[in-house]
C-alpha cells in the first residue's frame, strides 16, 4: 500500500501515513502561470495499491481537478487499486433539487469520484446518510464519534453532562453519540425558512440548567448556529457549552464570532486542513482511525 | 434552439444570442460562503435544444465545474440536444505525457465533457488538432482564421506584408492563413529545451526588410513568444509586426510587455473575457461565425 | 405520445389515458407455468414516444421484472422516447446501509430503471427526496400536496384546522402543506430504536384542544404511526383526525386497524391500486396532476 | 474463497460448500411486511473472493431481485472477485422473440447479472447454447452429462440399452451423451404448432424392442413431453423408459403425472430444489462438480 | 433519409436508394498504400437520419472495418439517427463456444456494431435466431421467405412440389415456407461429426417420387450440402430439385459444383454482391422489403 | 504470466517469450473457407496474466479482427490482466479529421482495444505522442531510441557524425536522440501540399559536408522521404546516409527503391515482421526491452 496526498490536507496524509510507517508518495503539484492545475507523481507504482488522500475543502474546485489529475496520472502509472479518502466531501450539502432547474451538485461530484480509476471511497459523517448511493463505487462511512466520545469522557464528569443536537436533522447522530456516555438529550427546535435558509424561530425541549451541554453535529460552517444555540442554551441556564463537529468548514468571520460568542469550546476534527485555529477550538485526530481501516484491506 | 450562458464569458454568449435574435436563458451563477458553486436554471427547458457557452478561462477549474453543474441541471429539465460551445478549451496545452506519472489533462477535461449529457462540442483552434479525439463526443473544430484573414485585408496592402509563424508547431497553420491572401512565408526557428520549456535559440529563414509582418498563433500565453519574435524581426529590418491569435490568455504580465514592446498590433478573438485590454490589443467577434454554425444544426 | 400500462395500476393508467384522450397501447401481460411473466405489445410503436406506468407495488418483485420486459420489448420495437411513471417506488424505504453488510435496495432498483431504455422518470412524493440522485437518467418528482390541500379546504373550515406530521422526518413537509391554507402546525415527537425500528417515546408539541387535526404524511405502512398518532391527538383533546398520505401501502392488517381505530378519516392517492378499500380510507386521483405533467413533454 | 448463498437452493449451497471444506457466509435474507426483501450479509468480506449460489427458480422474481440486492451488499462490503452459480436460469427459454412486441426476457436476464458487480456466471446445461453471449462477463458452462453417464452405467448393462432424445432441439446432446457408453440413438420426431406450441405429430425413427431406453434432456418442464415419449416408446416395444434431465422444473401437475405415466424413472440434478420428491425421480448431486470447477479459479 | 453505402454491396445499396428514389450519399472509400482503409464521406449530414448499407461479406475484416470508420465519420458529421442494413452478417455462425479456448466471434460482432454509434440494425435470415439478443442496439429481423414464395408461386404449380429442409437445424423455417403454400414437407436427416464438421450419415422421410422438391436454407457455403441433398433426391426419385438459400456466400468451388451437380436451379438473394453467377442461380431482389421497412421508420 | 501471439508477428512474440524463458501459449489461428478467422486457445488460463503480441500490419484489418476474437476467448477462458503488445499500430497515421468527413481512425482503432478487455497497452514510438489519449485503458508508450544509439556507437565513431530528421514532425525526436551521443544536428525542411501531401520544396539547414548523416524517423513508408532526404544530403556532400526507423512498413516499391538509393544503410526495429529484407535494411531486436518492461509488470 501507498499513500498519496493531494495538496487539500497534507498534515493528514502526513499522519495517516505515519500511522501505517510509510513514506508518502513523492509528487509535484504546481501551477502553470494561467492556473491550470500541474501534477507530477515521482515514483514506480505499476501493481500497487495506493490510497489517495484529498479533501474537497476550500477552493473545492481546484482540489477536484487536481483530485482528477491525480487519478489520471495513476492509472498511467498502472496503479492497482486506488482507494480515496476524501475527508469533507465539498457540495455533499447540495444534496437534493431545492428548486427546479438546480442540479444535484452532490450527484455531480460522486459521478466525477465514480468514473476516475477508484476502487473505494472513505467518507466521514455525510450530513445525508444517502449519499453513498450516489456514487457508482463502493463507498466506507465511517464517524468521529467514537473519537469525540473518548474526548468527551476525558474531559467532562459524565453526570455533569447533556448532549444536544443544534437542529432536527442531527437529532439521530446525537442520539447515538449521548449512547456513547449515557447522558441526556435535549433538543433545540430551530425552524428554517426553506427558501432563504434562515432561521425563523427557535426553542428548547428539556433541562439544561446547571449542565454541561455538548453539543454534536456534522458541520460547522459560518458557525451561525452554533453561536445561537450556545446563547439560547446559556439563557436556559447551562453552565457551559461545548460544541463537537466533524468538519470545520468556517466560511467568512466564523472563527471571529466563535471566538467573541458564549461558547467554551469547539472541537473538530482534522477533516479540513487550517493553518491557524483560535485558542478557542480544538483540533482531534482521525488518522489512527484512517490508517485502521485503511489496514483491513489491503 | 436556446443560448445558456456560463460566467466566464457572458459577452460572447450575448453576442452569439443577439445573432440569432434569441434572450439568454434567465440562469443564476452565484457561490455559497464556502466556495462551492451554486447554479439555478430559472426557464422550463423540457424538450427544448440548448446551446450551453462556456470558456475553460480562468480561473479554469471553477469554470469547468460550473460548467457541469448546469450540464447537470439541464439534464434534470429535461433539454433535449445539448450542445456546447468551449472558445477556449483550459487544459488542452496539457495533451501528452511529457513525463511519466503526468496525467494527459487534456483528455480528463474531456472525459469530463464527454460524461456530461453533451451531444456536440465546438472548439476553436486548438493548438493540438488531434484532442477531438480524446473526446466521445463529436467536435466541431472551428477557425478564427477567416476572420483574422478579412482583418488582414482590411486594414494592409497585400503587396507589402509576409506571414510568419512564430515557431515550428503553428507553421502548418501560418502556411494556410497566408494562402488566404498570397502572402509569403517566413518562418522563426525557435528551439526550446524540452524539460524547461526555455527558448534556447533563435533564427529566422526568409526576407523580411521593410515588410508589414503578420504572425498567426493560436494562443498568447505570457507574451514572451511574440515579443521575442517582433523583436528578431524589427532586428531585421521589417517595418511592422502585426500578431493574430485566436485565444488571448495573457498570463503574468503579459499585457504591459506587449504594450512596452516592439509589436505594433495584437488581434485576439473574443475566445476568452477580459476586462479591459491595452489599446494596442484589438478583440475581434467569433459571434456570426459561431451562430451561423450552430443555426446548421437547430 | 402513446400510454402503455404494466399490470400493477391499470386503473390510474386508464385514467390517465382518458385524461389525454389516448387509448392504452394493447398488451398481454400472463405467465408461464413457471410464474415467469410473458409479455407482448401488441402494435407497432416505432419512433413513437411512450409513457409507461407501473406501480412497483406488491408483489413488488414481479412488477419490477415485469417492467424490465416491457423495457426491453418497447426498445426492440423502437419507440423513440420512453418516459415511465412510477407512482409508488417500491424499496425507496431502503434508502440507506442501516447495517454493515446490507444493500441500498433503492441504488439497485434505480440503477436498473436507469439501464433500462429509459429518457425520464415521474415519481411521486418519495420519503427521501434525495433519491432522484440514485437515478441516472432524470427524475420529475412530483407531489399530491396540491391535490390534498384543495380537497381539505372543500371539506374543513380553515379556522378549525391544524395541521401535523406524525413524526420529524415529515416535518418540512407538513410546514409546506399548512403553508397552502394558513394552517397553525403542531409536532408529534417520535422516537424510534433504531435497530429495531420500535417507537420508544412519544410526545406533543403545540395546542389541539377542540380542533381538526390534519395529519400529513408520505406513505402508510402497517398503520401503527397513523393510528398511535390519532390516539395521542385525541387523549389531548382533539376533536377530529383525519390523514392524508401519497401512498396506501397498507400491510398485514393495516385495513382493519384503522377501520377500528380512532381516526376520523383516511386520505390516499391512487399511487397503488386496491381492489377494494373500506369506507374510512378514500382515494384522490393523481391522473389529471400526471397527465398535466405528461403533456408538457410530448 | 467464501460461498454464499441465497434462499433458492441452500442444499446446493451447503453441499458446495461442505466438498470445500468452507462455512456459508452467515447471512439473514428475510422480507418486509409490504415483501420487499432484506438482505444482511453478516460477515466483513472486504477483499475476499466470494462465489454467489443462487438458482433463478420460482418465485423467479424474488430469487432474482434477492439475488442483485445480495450483489449490491458485496460490493459494498469490498468483495474482491464475485464468481456466481446460477444452477437454473430462470427465463432462459425466452431466448428469442418469438412474435414482435415480444422482449428477450433471457437477454434481459443476462443484462441483470452482467450490471450486478459480477466477474464469472456458472451456468448449466442451457436449452440455447448461444446464450452465453447474451452475457457482458464470461460463462462457464457446465453440463450434468457425465454425472449422468456414470449413473448409467452403475444401473444398467450397456448392452441393454438406447438413447434417445425427446426431440429434434436435444439430438445434439443425446448424441453427445450416447457417445459416453457407446450405445445406439433412437429419434422421435415431435411435431409443435410454432404459435400455440403443441405437439401436432410424433414419430419415431429407429428400434426399441425389448430395449431400456434411457432420454436425455435438459429440462422437464410439465413433463407432457416425458410421458407422451414413453407411452410411444412402450407402445413400440421399449421395455423401460428412464429419463435424465439436467433440470427439474416440474411445474403444475407434473410431479403427479410423471408419477402416474408409464415411465420408469426419472433422474434430475439438484439444481432447483424442492421440498419433497416422489419416489420415482432421484436427484443426483452436481456439488462435487462445481467445487472442482471453483477451486480452479481461486 | 439518407442512404450511405460501404463498398461492400453497392448494387444492393442503389437498387434501395432507387426505391426511396434518393440520391446515394457521395462518398469515397479508398485504401492507403499500407492497405489501411480510408473513409471520405463528402456531404453534410448533420441532423439527418441516415441508413448505412454494409453487408459483412468477404473480405470480411475489411468491410467491418469499412463499416467502423464510417460510422466514426458520421457521428463526427452529427447525423442524428443512424440506422444500419447488415444483409449478411459475416461470422453469424460462429455463434457459440464449440470448444473451450474459442471466442463466440458472432457476439464480438454484435459489440463491435453496438459500440459504433447505431440506433437500429436489420438483419436477415440468421441462421441462429437468438443473435439479436447478441446486440445491445435492437435489432429488426427480416426474411426472405416471402419473396422467395411469391418465385416458387410463379415458376411451379403447387400440386407438384414438396418442401424439404437439408438438415434438422433448418426444419422450422422449412415449415414456415411451406406452409406458405400448403405443401408437404420432407426431412433430410444429416447428421454431423460435431468436431470435424464432416456429414457422416443422410437419410430421408417422407415421399419424393416424380416431385419437384423445393429446398430452403438460410445460407450456401461450400455447396456441399446442397448437392448432397440434391443426389440423394434424385436417387429417392425427384423429378427436380430446387433450392432457395437467403445467402449465397459460396466459397472455394460452390459455383462450379452447383453448376456441373444433380440441382436443377438455385435461388438467392442480393444479401452478397457477386460480379457473375453461373446460370443456374438466380438472384432474387430485397430492395422493395428494405425500402419498405426502412420508410416505416423515417 | 503467460505469453499468446497473434498471427502478425510471431518471431517477435517468441523472441519475448524466449527472454522470459516462457512457452508460447498454444494457439490455433486458422480461417474458414469464407475468410472468417477461427481462433482456439488451447490451453487453460483461469486466473493467469497474460501478454497478447499483436502487430497491427498488413493485412492490418485481418490483424485488428484476430486480435479482437483472442481478446473475447481469453475473457472467456477467464484471464486475469491481460496487457496487449502492438509494436505498430495500424492506422495510427490517420490521427485527426484531415477533411470533415473523414473519421479518425486511429480513435476507432483505439476504442476497439480499449473495449476489448484490455487492462494495459504497450505502444513504440507512435507518430503522434497524444494518440494514447485516444485510448480508455493505459497505455505505456516506449521507444526504440535506446536501442539504435547503442548501435550508433557500435558503427559510428562520434566525432563523424551528424543527425538529421527527413522533416520538421520528427524534429522533437531527432533532438532528443542526437543527445544520447551528442551529435550536431541538420534539419531538412520539407515543404508538403496538405491536400495532395505531395512534396513542393525541400531545404537543409546545418552543414553535412564529409560527415556520416544519421536520420531517424518513426516510420518508412514508400521510402520516397529518405531516398529524396539522402539524395538531397549526397549533393550537400554527406559522405553516408544511414536511417534509423522503428517501424519499417514498406509499401509499394519501397525495398527495391530503398535497395537500389543513394543511401548507405537502414535500419528498423522488429515491430513489423516481414519474410525476408534485402541486404541493405538490417533488423534490431525490441524483445530484450519489451521483456523486461512486462517483468516490471508482473
Amino acid at each position: 500500500m501507498r499513500i498519496l496526498s493531494g495538496s487539500s490536507n497534507l498534515p493528514l496524509a502526513r499522519k495517516i501515513a505515519e500511522q501505517l510507517q510509510l513514506p508518502l508518495v513523492e509528487t509535484e503539484i504546481s501551477a502553470f502561470a494561467n492556473g491550470e492545475k500541474r501534477v507530477w507523481i515521482k515514483e514506480k507504482l505499476d501493481g500497487q495499491d495506493v490510497v489517495v488522500v484529498q479533501s474537497f475543502s476550500h477552493p473545492v474546485d481546484e482540489h477536484i481537478m487536481e483530485f482528477l489529475l491525480m487519478l489520471d496520472a495513476l492509472e498511467r502509472l498502472g496503479a492497482r487499486d486506488v482507494h480515496v479518502v476524501i475527508p469533507w466531501l465539498g457540495y455533499s450539502l447540495q444534496d437534493k433539487v431545492f428548486r427546479p432547474g438546480e442540479p444535484i451538485a452532490a450527484k455531480v461530484v460522486a459521478k466525477l469520484v465514480s468514473h476516475a480509476y477508484v476502487k473505494r471511497v472513505y467518507l466521514i459523517d455525510l450530513h445525508n446518510t444517502s449519499i453513498p448511493g450516489f456514487f457508482d463505487v463502493p463507498c466506507s462511512h465511517l464517524s468521529a464519534n467514537e473519537l469525540f466520545a473518548a474526548n468527551v469522557k476525558e474531559r467532562f464528569s459524565t453526570e455533569e453532562i447533556v448532549v444536544a443536537s443544534p437542529d432536527f436533522g442531527g437529532l439521530k447522530r446525537a442520539r447515538q453519540f449521548a449512547a456513547l456516555f449515557d447522558a441526556p438529550l435535549v433538543n433545540i427546535d430551530k425552524h428554517r425558512d426553506l427558501t432563504t435558509g434562515k432561521v425563523t424561530a427557535v426553542g428548547l425541549h428539556g433541562n439544561v440548567t446547571d449542565k454541561v451541554v455538548i453539543l454534536i453535529e456534522d458541520v460547522i460552517l459560518s458557525g451561525g448556529t452554533v453561536t445561537e444555540a450556545s446563547d439560547l442554551l446559556k439563557e436556559e441556564g447551562a453552565r457551559e457549552t461545548h460544541f463537537f463537529s466533524t468538519h470545520g468548514v468556517f466560511t467568512g468571520n466564523a472563527l471571529e464570532n466563535i471566538s467573541s460568542s458564549s461558547i467554551d469550546s469547539v472541537t473538530v476534527a482534522n477533516t479540513i486542513s487550517h493553518p491557524k485555529l483560535p485558542q478557542k477550538i480544538q483540533t482531534l485526530d482521525l488518522a489512527p482511525m484512517l490508517a485502521e481501516t485503511l489496514e483491513e484491506w489491503f
